[in-house]
């Protein structure tokens, strides 16, 4: 997406989108760590980008350093979480309770971003009814009807990849406006926003690093024995 | 990282490797719906890119297009399947058995990417001698004369924040040459490749689609009253 700038409105890119979280992780721990204070130059180095960069990223969000001053912690801090919509309380509902499921729901994850989860949900006899981290485990036949009284924005999707599609359909059918998609099924419906994480994808560009610094290690070509790829 | 290429050898870009375990995926996707051919306007569809670009990417690695042809699918899975090292055969082992931990444990995604997960550790005595998924769970004590005998490939790093530094120092010491690293403290050793997962990084950029999206629908400006950022 091209970045174009109006007089009363900024459209940023995806990339810098895409950096923001981040920007907000280094913010957290600088805060954390009670540093009032930070330069482009600072970032530069937690960020492994160029300062000249951090700056052109930050000036799309109203440029809040000052000259000679930097930038303060805690309101780039604010400013950042602000434009994440950390401070705006999403409710997230989290469909399929298998293993991923309960791991994200028993992790921090959520809450350290202003996302609070209010249901589970499943489709397995065995383990609707039961109770995990405080939540007991609602009837997926009980899905339409919850979010029509609760409107949760996010639907965080762990179900089986065979029943991803369908499941997706329902949720979006039923108002929910984002969906944290963990199926390895690419997501991609008219009426909501969806995230698709590939956790695989992040194995496998680690495994063919391991190879790359193996074969860079032995200073021999790749295995085709003309072409180093 | 600029692409170089000389006559025995080519150096890809970071971001086309990034993008090879998404060609990797829907590459699987055709393969298993028994499609023979494909092109890179059939591939530059389901990738959201631009044909040329798909030329472009799979170019880097020898350019296994024919004209008038296009792509044998097999031959393009089993290229690049080779470059990522998904024939390798990679061990691992994964390195706490919390929640998430044990969701990985027990998830398909490393068999599917030809790595294999050999033993689990943790610190927690409730846990050690315990049985997860066919394995009992090992002693952290014992992580050192482990790795020298059965020389795990990758650790996988789950857990808690406050023992990530010292335990990723702990496995490169010990020989692991490549760190899945899902504890969100970034970890940059020297001697070892690392993949950093940032799940929460990917919940806030949705949470940040959700409200601009919402923002677009009502057509109004964000709540500053006169930028949207």
């Amino acid at each position: 997406m091209a970045r174009t700038i109006k007089k009363t409105e900024k459209i940023i890119s995806d990339a810098v989108v895409n950096r923001l979280p981040r920007y907000f992780r280094f913010l957290s721990e600088l805060r954390r760590a009670g540093v009032e204070r930070t330069s482009s130059t600072e970032l530069s180095v937690l960020m492994g980008a160029t300062a000249s960069q951090i700056r052109q990223d930050l000036n799309c969000f109203g440029g809040f350093g000052q000259q000679g001053y930097g930038y303060s912690v805690p309101y780039l801090y604010e400013n950042i979480a602000s434009i994440l919509g950390v401070d705006r309380d999403y409710r997230a509902i989290i469909v399929g309770t298998g293993n991923l499921g309960r791991a994200l729901a028993s992790s921090p994850v959520f809450e350290k971003r202003g996302v609070h989860v209010t249901a589970l949900f499943d489709v397995d006899e065995k383990l609707i009814d039961t109770t995990f981290c405080g939540f007991r485990i609602k009837n997926m036949a009980e899905l339409e009807a919850y979010c029509e009284k609760e409107r949760p924005d996010i639907a965080v999707l762990t179900v089986p990849r065979g029943a991803a599609k369908d499941t997706a359909e329902r949720l979006v059918a039923a108002g929910v406006k984002g969906i944290w998609n963990f199926t390895n099924i690419e997501l991609t419906p008219d009426k909501a926003m969806v995230q698709n994480v590939h956790l695989g994808d992040t194995l496998m560009t680690l495994c063919y690093n391991v190879r790359k610094n193996e074969e860079q290690k032995k200073g021999t070509d790749a295995e085709d024995g003309s072409e180093e790829v």
